[in-house]
């Protein structure tokens, strides 16, 4: 017997519950469950005039609510959470059958998953969600893995509750198989941790560095915001550094304790990147900063260590600073996403996905956390050169940021010398400074690994591998 | 029956084979084993003369020639490889008997196969070893982890191999239970990965700001190591610089390609940091300095992108500059310690090791890739304050980074400004200037995480968890 639901939530914490609503305003019918039925009949009692809901009671009773081929979204937490639904539904399920892991599953995890559950022939699709609560309830930007084939099925359901690009477009397409969908939604969240941190050393600079209040920095921020660097992080920076505390009438970033936290994507990010040999050292920063900021007894006996006596700027030299400030976060924000994209063909080469650069961009452009005007350039960059090797090989943002250096390096030589701490701008600049660099020091380092290890080197002028008698008369032998 | 031979070998590749001959020239009888015979037979022919060796046909040969409880030493490569080894052996032993795993195997797997052994009744220690071949021949630096009991039968023997610290001292202790020596071993060559980057910026600075010649930068280094840089690494680099390729009369430096490898313990040691939530910014820059200069489509790519224009220095100002590298390598080599002692301190809390920091820093002070004279300084400090929660609270260190900060500032900033990547020590400067902040604009970012994912803050003001509702009035409420 086949149910008349389209799809189905269970896991109806706040996001599936947003997820839910979500499929029920563009009109579909959801069958939804949850572990406990209490969460069921509070969210049809609350949101049932929204569109039409099944409520169902057990397992059972969703699974048989479901029309074939069935399509049940999981909005459970990430882990041994996920496997156990899994395994309650996989008895109930029949070949043909989807599941959509909608949480922030680690892609190997979902890589795992999918092959497991092929053996039982059912679609497992791990589908990368970013928007938060608002973002699920009303167009989340949507990254699905999984069987290209059960994309014929899902897809048209997931475009109706997708955000719109400014062109119209829904922010969700067939990411690759497998993991795909789970692993580009993990770097989207590396890039936004190094987005985040950038944007807070552009807040440090102007406050310590320019003298500017928050408020002031809000309306820095609008300007910038208003141009190339207008996106939803710069919007929702002002307004915070817009907002005062009621309580005690300071600016709110001032009463905020500065200790950063996170959830554990931002790591997978730098993590996977090592085991791809993508240099992702903006992301690396980027955590290690909200890492640090966590450490209170190192930084309480770090507290007296000395730094640079510093005179403040007067307001000209301010502004102009403030310029230069933006020039800095605009090429740091470059050399980001560059590396963020790199890793994303690198784990499309590893792992045989194929995965479309511009397909990609152009999910990110509504709906997501890091949703930018920004995205559509990067878009048109790889859909005019889809081998397109890097970022900074595209000649519009080669332009850009060749423009942005002069300031750029600026900006961190003065934050060097006057002791604000700029992991994110330095680590871009390095990278951008090492990957043009004709020379790099790496011979060097290969000539120390072949005295002391006998790892043997390469040589510019001929094919092969060698080794130095370093320890004998140093003649060059066949390594 | 009980044989004569006090410790085996197995696996007797060159790291194996050494290891085998320095327990004999130190007047053991030594078992040794190889899965193929010619290996065992030609090391007994070559050093036979050196010393008391029992050549084992097999496994079963090998395990009889061993006095009991039996002591052999596995050195095969990490992964799948020990795993075979072991599983042939265990059913060959007796319960109280010794497995040593001397390859550089992950912690993790070390953790698991103590606890699967741990069942047998059988001891296993995994031990890291550094030094190369050199080392494992004449006398290397030893971190065995293991069961505490074991290292009364162990240590002695291991004590006569290890290398000797200037006070005489061998550089060998038990330094925590299951994977504590490979994880400390693990530290070590993410430490030593740090040292190796900063040396190469501040060979690459020389070069190209100050315009030195590598026969120049080569006497130069051996000044900085006659000083506080006095290092294993100084030493050899000096001698890779001075050397001059023979086929082509040019420095060698500049016939190698600048293409770095590496060999995963380094990336580890970042991984592994990455779940403890420690800042180990320099190590990551290393590995990701490497990965980068393997690059070549995406260096070839970059290399048309605009730097700055450069004069270079006079001689004098070359001189001065030169001065302020040294003083931006050395404290930038107090950081990476720093961080790397802090990721001990972590991974022993995590899993409940106890390791002594000075005992540790003990070890490292000969027979290791980063030997220094700065290791005892190390062990000075945490054997004055066992609890000292970083290095940069040692009065000493913090004084000598103190002092070394402005000449540190300006080689950040002028390396900046003239484009020559520094990575290391630009992080290394950030995690200094950051730690010492009264304010981290990780304030902004739990702000900003506050707003788009209701992810909740703390007040510098009040105890307890806030949330304010950005998309509503802006009031604060329980979070």
């Amino acid at each position: 017997m086949s149910g008349t639901a389209q799809i189905g939530v269970t896991g109806l914490a706040v996001m599936g519950r947003n997820l839910a609503r979500n499929f029920a305003r563009n009109g579909l019918t959801v069958a939804v469950h949850n572990r406990t039925y209490g969460r069921t009949e509070s969210l049809v009692e609350e949101f049932g005039g929204e569109g039409a809901f099944i409520a169902a009671k057990s397992a059972e009773e969703f699974v048989a609510s479901l029309e074939r081929p069935r399509r049940l979204v999981v909005m459970v937490q990430a882990g041994a959470a996920t496997d156990a639904v899994i395994e309650e539904f996989v008895p109930l399920l029949e070949p043909g059958d989807v599941i959509i892991d909608g949480g922030n599953a680690h892609f190997a995890d979902t890589r795992r998953r999918e092959s497991e559950l092929r053996k039982h022939w059912i679609h497992f699709v791990g589908v990368g969600i970013s928007g938060g609560e608002e973002g699920a309830l009303r167009g989340p930007s949507i990254m699905p893995g999984g069987p290209a084939e059960s994309y014929k099925s899902l897809g048209p359901l997931l475009e109706r509750i997708a955000a719109k690009a400014p062109d119209g477009t829904p922010c969700v397409s067939h990411v690759g198989p497998d993991g795909a969908g789970h692993f580009v939604k993990m770097v989207h969240n590396g890039i936004e941790y190094a987005d985040m941190q950038l944007i807070a050393e552009a807040y440090h600079l102007l406050r310590d560095v320019a003298g500017y209040s928050p408020a002031k920095i809000a309306e820095t921020f609008r300007g910038w915001n208003a141009g190339r660097l207008d996106s939803y992080l710069m919007e929702i920076t002002a307004e915070v550094l817009a907002h005062t505390d009621a309580a005690t009438g300071k600016p709110f970033v001032d009463v905020v304790a500065d200790r950063a936290e996170q959830k554990g994507t931002g790591r997978w990010t730098v993590q996977t990147a090592l085991d791809l040999g993508v240099p992702v050292s903006g992301i690396a920063e980027a955590v290690f900063a909200r890492s640090l900021s966590g450490h209170p007894a190192l930084r309480e006996t770090a507290a007296h260590l000395p730094g640079p006596g510093a005179e403040p700027l007067d307001e000209a030299a301010a502004a102009r600073f403030a310029e230069r400030v933006e020039q800095a976060l605009y090429a740091s924000k470059i050399v980001s996403y560059t590396q963020g994209f790199h890793q994303i063909r690198a784990g499309g080469e590893a792992y045989g996905w194929k995965v479309d650069l511009a397909a990609v961009a152009a999910l990110w452009r509504a709906g997501c956390i890091i949703r930018a005007a920004f995205l559509d350039r990067i878009r048109s960059a790889y859909a005019a050169r889809p081998n397109l090797v890097s970022l900074l090989a595209d000649p519009g943002f080669a332009d850009e940021i060749g423009a942005a250096q002069g300031g750029w390096r600026d900006v961190v030589a003065e934050a060097a010398r006057r002791g604000v701490p700029t992991p994110g701008f330095s680590a871009a600049l390095a990278y951008y400074d090492a990957l043009r660099a004709p020379r790099l020091p790496a011979a060097l380092t290969q000539g120390q690994r072949d005295y002391f290890g006998a790892h043997t080197y390469r040589r510019t002028d001929r094919e092969g591998s060698f080794h130095t008698l370093w320890g004998g008369d140093r003649t060059e032998v066949a390594g």
